[in-house]
């Protein structure tokens, strides 16, 4: 496994790779069941795999947790050579923004709710990292994980918009034995915040159950059963809990013939969780 | 010479390419003496080359003349076929732009004076449209005039900041015997516009000869100059005069001991031209 740092050296390696598929998984370390899924994928659908970890800083508010998202590079390095990845990239910020970079990538109306609307600037440093890694990588197909749906969404809208020759591939969120979303955050969690925690996937849960039944119907008491519940927690405080239609991140008031994502962000302490869940139509696979 | 209309058969040509150097010259099409010069640069550098002709809608404001931009493709066919072009993309706007296209690529700075100033929202559409170009070509080496000097500092600017693995390659401006910059637009000038448009170059290279004997030194006495002399000629109507330094595009009131950009925007009619002189501190080549 090549562990490299400079995007001369990767570029220089992804040269010698004509003839194969491409698989990339781009992380901020810390990995976990989750990443672990991507890279299992990757492996098995392509013949060379990348795994970059980088902590990009311009996703990042000015108040939000950059020097304390949780690192363990060594950690992070083994479980790669165990899975087979080829090639881990490693850069550091120097290497990544050189200089003062004055390019930016926005994506519109999908980036507006949600994330977006409480963390200004975040999807615009996300689309134009990872714009850059796919330069740098230029993969065949690219793996992100369902547990973060807006993600998903911005980077997808993205490669079609500016006909990136990259294929993005959504894989379903992870999960603990009691339902909480595997999350490198998660470490933050002091024991009684780890148990109160999993209201977020129980409450997601009990509303798709609520509205198949016909119980709820509208976007808003959807939104009122997941924020009752949540507030049942005295340590969970909501930054928002939102229903959409999907995949068009739109409002609606009754739930008619559409899919719908109902997606949470709560604070316990600083660490701040996110959650959401798919409610198809026409039922089926709930991650794609 | 293949013709070829839509991204996918693009794509294909491009994937059996993959040992080859990749030269792209990027046009709305028209095609005179200075797109010549930077085909038969490609021609000479690289083993594959790929001529695109679209007129961006992107990149044209809504009074701008978009509809009146001159077109003529069995002229521009016929060029490239003599000069040896491999392959030539023609696409429809409905091809470049097959929904409504949520993402921007915006570069700051470089972008907020000039043209930047005057046309709003013109080099987010050619940042756009030139990165959706490049994902489709995967161009080892992409050539531009210097006559859109803001072009190429915006689109350099984009390369290095996104770490696109592509080399932009700034070629000379082409210009008429009188000295007149050639532009797909100078057909719609009349007589009298064309005669009276030969006072764009003549009075930026007059103010590298002031310059250069110490008669003009700060920039507002160098935007004089040219202002005045523009408006000798009574159809000159003048969108911009602007003295910068280069290649940071900022203002400056002395000249003292760096490269600077003489820049100007003139109407005639409804015909805007542009044109731009460097004055470089230590001589040499003016257009690199």
């Amino acid at each position: 496994m090549k562990i490299i740092k400079s995007v001369a050296d990767l570029r220089h390696e992804r040269m010698k790779q004509t003839h194969k598929t491409i698989g990339f998984v781009p992380t901020m370390g810390y990995l976990h069941e989750g990443h672990i899924s991507l890279l299992e994928k990757a492996k098995m659908e392509c013949d060379w795999v990348v795994l970059s970890i980088f902590v990009n800083p311009l996703q990042f508010g000015p108040n939000e947790d950059f020097t304390l998202y949780p690192r363990d590079e060594a950690r992070d390095l083994a479980i790669a050579k165990k899975i087979g990845i080829d090639l881990v990239f490693v850069p550091g910020v120097e290497e990544m923004y050189p200089e003062e970079s004055l390019t930016r990538v926005n994506v519109r109306q999908v980036t507006e709710r949600l994330c977006g609307a409480k963390r200004p600037g975040h999807f615009d440093g996300v689309a134009t990292v990872v714009t850059k890694l796919f330069h740098m990588v230029q993969p065949d197909r690219a793996y992100f994980g369902m547990k973060d749906v807006q993600q998903v969404a911005v980077i997808t809208q993205m490669v079609k918009d500016l006909h990136f020759p990259t294929t993005i591939v959504p894989c379903p969120t992870i999960r603990e034995a009691d339902g909480l979303a595997k999350s490198s955050r998660n470490v933050y969690l002091n024991q009684v915040e780890r148990v109160q925690a999993t209201i977020l996937h129980q409450s997601l849960t009990e509303v798709e159950q609520r509205v198949q039944t016909g119980a709820l119907q509208t976007a808003s008491e959807m939104v009122t059963y997941v924020t009752e519940k949540i507030k049942s927690q005295p340590l969970a405080h909501i930054d928002y809990v939102e229903a959409l239609t999907y995949p068009r991140f739109e409002t609606f008031d009754q739930w008619e013939q559409e899919d719908i994502l109902l997606a949470v962000a709560v604070f316990f302490g600083r660490t701040r969780l996110i959650d959401n869940h798919l409610i198809r139509f026409k039922g089926g696979e709930t991650y794609v």
